[in-house]
């Protein structure tokens, strides 16, 4: 049996629509259109109700300056409300990859709006000379002010759910620190030994790094709207209230401080915060690289490799080496971390192919920092949760490594001179001798100097203590 | 009321199961461990499919061996049968985005293939004494042979499939540039006015780029295994005669012709076919880009535009300007080879962050080859049936141009030299002239000289007659 | 006849340096070692003045410290000033591309500073008992704070240049925005003619844009320094003290605000600025990108093109069409900016591949960073001297377009509503007739309201003027 | 004093011409246009060469079709075999990166031929009467044939010349791998302990790594040529037998096999060719970047390090930390496939940001061709000779590891099961004992039986010899 359809019309002619869609002939145009994920924009929830939060401050807007009908206002804001609530989003049914600079997704609302609309004021679906999706709920608006505000808005939130991931990932290694903070092991340049350090120094680097981003990832969500800009910046058809009315709005709507951009024209063409915030996840997913890697490295082994820290099992690691473990969860945040930084260079290339006075590619745009933001946010709380926490450190290696290493030589360096210590470096080396050992037995330095300066607590931070290490 | 499970057993301990699952313990922490897309590897049905025909390789050289019984050999041919007629992929639950190096998909392979050998045998599930995922299911293999050999099998299915698209898109084209073999136009370089072209010859161009690029896939799509090779591709604990026999069964059964590499160590840890694959992929990417800008460019207007060609209006263009139509097919596809270019960057960065004996991050490399690959077929067939064959021409204003413009000089310049047609161009650009009635005036040439050298067919290709167009 | 040396010796053994040469040793096997490029680092004026400055402020913070005798310290801070005023350039000759991350390059500073002030003080270059290249000039500093801080410095320089000129350019284009400030012309959204705008808001964008960036620029050109971490971080070997005196002389020398890093150790592994200056750059390469390919998209032609405004010719376009004239400064532009991006991934990938306590590719980051910088910076000056203050507008065609064109309907959307209006469009389309005579002639509305409403001053903003316009 | 000059013209004016220079009025304006590099393309003698041969083959196929008369095309063929000698290059003075599509490249290269061979002639420069850089030097030809083709040729000289340098590195490695043929150490997947190998199977692989990717240099370095289509690739202004015997005398001039393309629209146009052989430098480039990653991993230590091969030190590494030596050749080798990579996104953005009949931006490619070629080849060198044949191995200390790894279990998979084997390893890793005990031990296998599998041949290859090892 057919599926009951109703009859809508556009530019192009005549269309049959589901029945019972709240959406309507635009939206079913493009769903024909763009076949292209198996997916659609419902994918990205904070996308759908910041598109809400927009085409609510509009109507509130518009309610205020008498252009749009008291009932009418209160009937989108109604549906707005509701979508924000979590309802309706499987009625946003276009594909996130789309042609048409984002038109598509935002005909995609006002139809749905418009329809929940005309059903809650009594109205059959499609009734549109009562409830018009653009006449109406677009009303002063057009898809290149509504889109990049909504998705500027939906990656403002999306960052915020990142920064809270990031911080409880923080967190967890702050607490490694501490409870690490009395292991000493060798520190590493170069993949070779250098000085020491502390174990707890080295994951309060991972802790303070992604802090740092942390922070840098706040600055970045800032959000400029050039609501009011209408179709190219220069506000064609809006009020000239409209803009600072409809920006206040969508501030108390979200809870978002939304600033109005400096100039309109340029702010619907430009791009630019797009890269910048693609540049800020990009470090993000450059430095929690390097952390995994490091996690990866330091805990390769467990008998040929450097066997200083364990990550928790999680997993079998391998369907012939019966026993093997690998490290399986940073391994996914590296890749994770490629992917986003693939994602970067998409939105690069998309940023720079705009044209005039519009980008038309916002879509991927939109589509490859979504995602990204949120698999990178399961990343972190991955990492936080089934790796981080049971991480155990070889005490005894690492103690034993400190203590064999030539490395130590540096601390003597201040007493004894750059070119004695390279030579003393050397013999080491070449003897399979401490360092300590062969400075006592040449007589560089006595035993009670060597037992100052190669002091742990000494090794780990700055320190010159001149009457206790004269030299000889 | 609580899912029926069932126990099972690994190194971290023991783990409830679906009851009715066919996979087990392994799949399940998998599924724990990974929640990064929130979908699963079944969304690439030839991974699946291709997992199932290395399975069955494998089983059979196991059965010829004698290392395999034949009932269990039979069985879990069956099975890899069914799954490669697109049975049991509901069950590949892992998310393409893991850690492990693809142990978690090989896991799944094992487990749902044991499980339903099991049932087929009329054992209950998870009765592995009979049939064992990792004794007899992944007998002789390891996830480091097995899980390359099936993304390579997937990905020479997945480019056969995109090169139907291609070769199906370039018809298209040529069928366009058929129909316009005689419309005259201007050719431009650098934006500016060149020399006459026909606007077949611009269709042809974009037929010949697809074409050649599809034979740049098909050079691309060669497939070396190292099937044997096992852990490192040492081929420990692998049979002698294992690899070739593996190798035979598997080109039979997928109808691939599959090689064994040449040097197995060196397959299991190098993904530069992978990265070359992706640099193929790109280049599509790239001139499908490019064919889409000069559409977008070609039919801008339809005023304040170049008004040459028109795109078939697929849906209305804005929600604030009434009958405007845009371009928004070539622009989903501009997408799309965006998309495909960050991810050439997220393999490539995968690539070259492989380790010792093994690359770990193959799972992103698969998925960023997978999609794209999907991405881009649904880029040509969009292409293909929603815009090129709906193409028209704006035939006057061609012709209009053409005649108009000071290019034509250009065809003058073996007659009069380069320094006499300079000096012309600039007079008839400043003057708003013709260059054949300057040049005529001016006495540079005949009338009838130059009816010849600018009669159109003249123009558009390698031309030389001197008795006719000798200089007076 | 032989050149005259002198011989040195390291770890490596002894080595003959150039008799009259003030680097020595450790710079001659770099020099060696690493033939890369062909050039030197000297290329880089940014970076050797960094390094003298940096190793200046050593020398006086540790004089205050007491650590190093007053005339050491002097004929030091001597030196570091003789390279501050373009002195010594060209003994800075390891290539910029090196292992040893950045060692070369410090110990090259190290080697020419001692010799120099070894010269000063009246001793023969060598002569290192006296002033050792490392136990006086690189007292309490290592490569790994020296380098990065050095580094950092000479960017922070190198964007205050490019700030500069990025200034003058968006001054330029504002000059001509005013001057463009009464040209009406259509705006153009996904190529498609849109809504009228002035061709002076198209050129106040590009100047919004540029601006924008610039104050990017300065928000990313801050300096936090590890100066006194000294090999990883952890200070060794240094003084309590040294960091912040260091610091604050470092501030002083260079007129640059500088600050401690909040962690020294995490400062010393993270490139995490440097990725962030990078995407910055990358921000400022892709709007100047999007700028460039407008100005040739709109002055395309001159007869087969938009044909809007004239870039001033400045050389012949053409070995083979005389009279042609190329868009070449914007297209240089376009392609300093594709090197940019480029080299933003290598930043990238060399960040990520940081290990442990240091990331050994600083080298490629400052040079990837320095010369996009320059180059940046020769697109801004040649951008703006050569090609903007020279365009012209074809004011005539520009207002011909705009009222040719059917995109005016969208003005009389909110009196006639969307679905008149595009049937309006339509009409006009197909019959080539200007919107203004159709709507008058269907009655829609009157002749006076439709002056009012398609005033150019009224399209180019916001307008609503209801009394006027008041619906029939 | 000033300089001697003499004027020349072209469509922008009379310009003043250095009286001694070959070049004129074109080259002279490029140069003041495009001031970005601070270089000339002279470093590339590989393009001047290739631009010569491309016009020597030009003047000899304009002499047998009689358009040129046999003294000038003789006195031109001289001037390019002096070029292709190494002479002139210093007056090829325009900056490599330029707007133009290479216009001022074969401006350049026509108005030093004409003029050195109106100076051979007995005339002075300027005389173009006589010779004219553009009538005589460039006819029949177009910058957008021309210079297209002669980068190419400088492309298949300069891989020619890596190709080289990569199979000398490829043989230095195999020699390493003969030399540790018989040293035994634990291979690594994951960087967790995997099964063993020999160090010379490790070796092997980088060997076998670089000669495939040579193969695929190879491959991409055919020469498809586009001469004779002229301005678009239509033919305009060409012989129509030209085509064909200028691409057999540049073959026969050049050495290199030539083809003429199959579409020469689509090959003016094209620059997938570009994309293509930028994707087969990366992927050398990651291939080596893994490489050098393999090689500072496995030589970190001394101490805290995995300390299995020694890389010979070749300067000090450190100016803090005496003793120090870091893999800084690696090191450089990483740097350098940062680059490559990064030029390879340059090369992919100019090549999709074509238009139309060209793409302009070209030059910019060359340029990110051409230098990474150089650097990737001193990259190859520099490792070939100052790395790797000075590699040894810690003979003792991999061979201890391998004996005390519990990754030896996997062995005893085929004769014990997975299930057992896995109790096994966490046993052995708990206990800190060997497997070989422990299965002894517990009666799994006998120790003859352990003998024999556990016998190094036996573990590096396939290995099945059931009647020596059937279980008890």
């Amino acid at each position: 049996m057919a599926q009951a359809t109703r009859m809508e019309h556009d530019l192009v002619g005549d269309k049959e629509v589901p029945a019972d869609a709240y959406y309507g002939v635009h939206t079913v145009r493009a769903v024909e259109n763009f076949a292209i994920t198996g997916s659609t924009i419902a994918q990205f929830p904070d996308l759908i109700t910041a598109l809400a939060a927009v085409k609510e401050a509009a109507a509130r807007a518009n309610r205020d300056l008498g252009l749009l009908p008291p009932d009418i206002a209160e009937a989108i804001t109604d549906v707005c409300e509701e979508i924000r609530s979590g309802g309706l989003h499987e009625q946003f049914v276009v594909d996130p990859i789309q042609g048409g600079a984002g038109t598509s997704t935002n005909m995609n609302a006002n139809e749905v709006i418009a329809n929940r609309a005309l059903e809650i004021l009594g109205h059959p679906r499609g009734f549109y000379d009562v409830i018009h999706p653009l006449d109406h709920v677009n009303l002063g608006q057009s898809t290149n002010d509504v889109y990049p505000t909504a998705v500027r808005l939906a990656l403002v939130t999306s960052l915020r759910r990142l920064g809270d991931s990031m911080e409880a990932l923080a967190d967890t290694f702050s607490a490694k620190a501490a409870e690490f903070s009395d292991v000493l092991k060798m520190g590493r340049t170069q993949l070779q030994d250098a000085v020491p350090m502390t174990l707890g120094q080295e994951f309060t680097t991972y802790a303070v790094m992604i802090e740092e981003d942390r922070q840098r990832l706040t600055e970045a969500a800032a959000l400029e709207s050039n609501l009011g800009g209408t179709a190219i910046g220069t506000g064609i058809n809006g009020h000239p209230r409209y803009a600072a009315l409809a920006c206040a709005h969508l501030a108390e709507i979200s809870g978002v401080p939304v600033r109005p951009a400096g100039d309109f024209i340029e702010a619907t063409q430009d791009c630019g915060a797009f890269v910048q915030l693609s540049g800020v996840l990009k470090r993000v997913a450059v430095k929690l690289s390097k952390t995994c890697n490091d996690l990866r490295l330091t805990s390769s082994g467990p008998t040929a490799g450097l066997g200083e820290i364990n990550l928790p099992p999680v997993q079998a690691g391998s369907s012939i080496m019966p026993g093997k473990v690998n490290p399986v969860i940073p391994e996914v945040v590296n890749q994770i971390a490629f992917e986003v930084i693939g994602n970067d260079l998409t939105v690069t290339m998309a940023a720079e192919a705009g044209q005039l006075q519009l980008n038309a590619f916002e879509p991927i745009i939109a589509y490859s920092l979504l995602r990204p933001l949120t698999h990178l946010r399961a990343a972190c709380d991955t990492l936080a949760t089934r790796c981080v926490p049971g991480i155990t450190a070889n005490r005894q290696h690492l103690h034993d490594t400190v203590h064999r290493s030539v490395g130590l030589v540096t601390a003597l360096t201040p007493h004894i001179g750059y070119t004695a210590s390279t030579a003393l470096a050397r013999q080491a080396l070449a003897a399979g001798r401490t360092i300590k050992d062969l400075a006592a037995e040449g007589g560089l330095l006595t035993t009670d100097q060597l037992d100052v300066i190669l002091r742990p607590q000494n090794l780990t931070r700055p320190f010159t203590e001149p009457s206790a290490v004269a030299t000889p």
